[in-house]
């Protein structure tokens, strides 16, 4: 009975613990607080960042991998010299934690971007925005998430608080149609597969749904995608989930936005809509086990997310009006804005689909 | 958020985890092991006959509910008579634990069931296969599952160990052409819903392999099935899921052989196969919820039990030939013959998917 250990306590940890539990896997988990979304698998509260903690947390799982990409690199190394199985690994990760690096390593591989430059001051911001409309995004390389860590700035004077601390990314504001996402799984061994592309749709910054796969894609875009999720798994070395964030520009370029090496938000809807959940695949996949099939369960799925909360009351309410709608509360303490859950429902007809999965969430607070 | 309490620790409660965990619902198992099946939920580790241990093992349980049907009366009464919700309530659970009390209820429910008679003594059960043609099936009415306290009998004699202990239930040995299952959950409030009518292969007593919905049956035999199965859970009170086996007789009755107050094998199949799996719609019921829709996610299902043991190795080169097949494993030791987990196969053509089913399950002990 293989032990798999997550670091960190979130979500995705949680989404873990049905398909470890199905797989007969023990699962382990270093949760940051003793109420974490996955309470029910930790072993251990404690902090990622903390080596020793971590490394006494590894001893005795048969491969440790992640819910978020924040744990350093010197822990991570830690580990990877103790002897410890780490998909996705410290190299692959880097370019999960670091935007600068990332940027570089896509361009060695030759996978289409938007125009990037490394800017270490005022001047070169300016420089770059001069030279690309007057306008640009602008991210610290390091801990940005859900719209954090990312202006959009006509001015470098916008982001002099940043400045100060270090090098930034500057990024063309690529004019899109929309947002897409291509999720892949890959082996140590290197088998590697493919969901079908799905179209994400951003509010605020934070994505409020998905819809898989996406509609009304050329093959070209979609045999694009393929490709890059591709190009990228094999080339940095992503074991287990890898979710490539897109753009559909409006010049029909398909151009990377972000990389997440773990299960995503965008991957949600394969819990029902695939017959392997994004979950099942991250396990069997960072324990150099068969990946499974990710052909989809129903012509259509739509997945809500749902933030604050998601009181008995509410579920209960959205489950009586929609039968077929699948739930998913993250089991935490309600905030205002935080992701707490989310819905999912597939069927045929898109139209339907959309409507079902609308009017679930609407018992619940969706932006 | 809801708490739901789960007496008994096997593979059923364990089943219960991961809908548990997308519903945000808090699971408790009262286990009979530190290494049971259900281990990860398991909160206390105790004996289901203590009074005193499932007392305090409800404590801060919204409701309770069952792996099994072992829990004595007084235990269950006690209960009750504390404030708990238990579900299902002993008043109906006393059908599950007592055959001699479940044909008579039935014959009151006017419910179809082969001829039985109770016998306390060797000339009683003579009679009795007198009228019946000289063979008859003799249950002790208490304590068996799987095939155990089941003799299919030519001579008073042949359960004269039996007869000492107390009263029998004596059957009409029912020629069938085959096996039925018909699952059905109810809410305490009185909301039903029915899954499609399953067929289910047995061999020796056991549960073998399930096909989902059950092939070639008339209009009239799901009908007669879906009628036993309403009629049983309002007339007895069922809260939670009833599965109600069946024989289809050679003669085109349909008859009630079995009853389980609870998620049974026959209902592992809606795990991939259904849009709310029995394990889900058992937590949704007896937390008087509302009930989901129970539509088939693919024209045909067909779940194959595993015995003895899934090691990770096997499960692996299952995974490897079938990737379409969902593996289930319960976390059990090794036991040569003791139901240790399943192996599901959804799609759309009955030839295929049994294939693909007992190619998967070909990895492992079946039987």
């Amino acid at each position: 009975m293989a032990v798999v250990g997550v670091i960190g306590g979130g979500q995705l940890a949680r989404m873990m613990i049905p398909p470890a539990t199905a797989l007969g896997l023990e699962i382990r988990v270093l949760a940051e607080a003793p109420d974490a979304s996955a309470r029910l698998a930790a072993t251990t509260v404690g902090d990622y960042r903390d080596t020793a903690a971590v490394l006494a947390f590894a001893d005795g799982c048969d491969v440790i991998t992640f819910d978020h990409e924040h744990v350093p690199q010197e822990v991570l190394r830690a580990l990877v010299a103790a002897g410890a199985a780490v998909h996705p690994g410290p190299d692959a990760l880097l370019y999960a934690q670091d935007k600068l690096q990332m940027r570089a390593r896509l361009s060695q591989l030759g996978v289409p971007q938007p125009d990037w430059a490394r800017v270490a001051s005022a001047d070169e911001l300016s420089g770059f925005l001069a030279d690309h409309g007057g306008r640009a995004v602008v991210k610290t390389p390091r801990g940005g998430y859900d719209g954090k860590g990312v202006r959009v700035v006509d001015d470098a004077a916008q982001v002099a608080d940043w400045l100060s601390e270090g090098p930034l990314l500057a990024e063309e504001l690529v004019r899109f149609d929309r947002e897409l996402a291509q999720l892949i799984a890959r082996r140590p061994s290197g088998d590697a597969r493919l969901w079908p592309l799905v179209e994400t749709v951003q509010r605020g910054g934070v994505c409020a749904e998905v819809i898989a796969p996406a509609p009304q894609t050329s093959d070209a875009q979609e045999r694009a995608a393929a490709e890059i999720a591709t190009t990228i798994a094999h080339g940095l070395g992503v074991t287990g989930v890898l979710a490539v964030e897109l753009f559909a520009a409006t010049d029909g370029r398909v151009l990377v936005n972000e990389l997440a090496m773990r299960p995503h938000n965008s991957g949600h809807v394969t819990i029902e809509g695939s017959t392997t959940s994004q979950f099942e695949q991250h396990l069997r996949a960072v324990l150099d086990w068969p990946l499974g099939d990710t052909e989809p369960r129903a012509r259509w799925g739509v997945m809500i997310n749902v933030f604050g909360a998601l009181p008995d009351d509410r579920i209960a309410a959205a489950l009586a009006h929609q039968p077929t709608a699948k739930v998913h509360a993250y089991g935490k303490g309600a905030r205002a804005g935080r992701k707490a859950g989310h819905v999912t429902v597939i069927g045929d007809e898109l139209d339907d689909v959309v409507y079902r999965a609308r009017a679930a969430a609407s018992h619940f607070d969706v932006d």
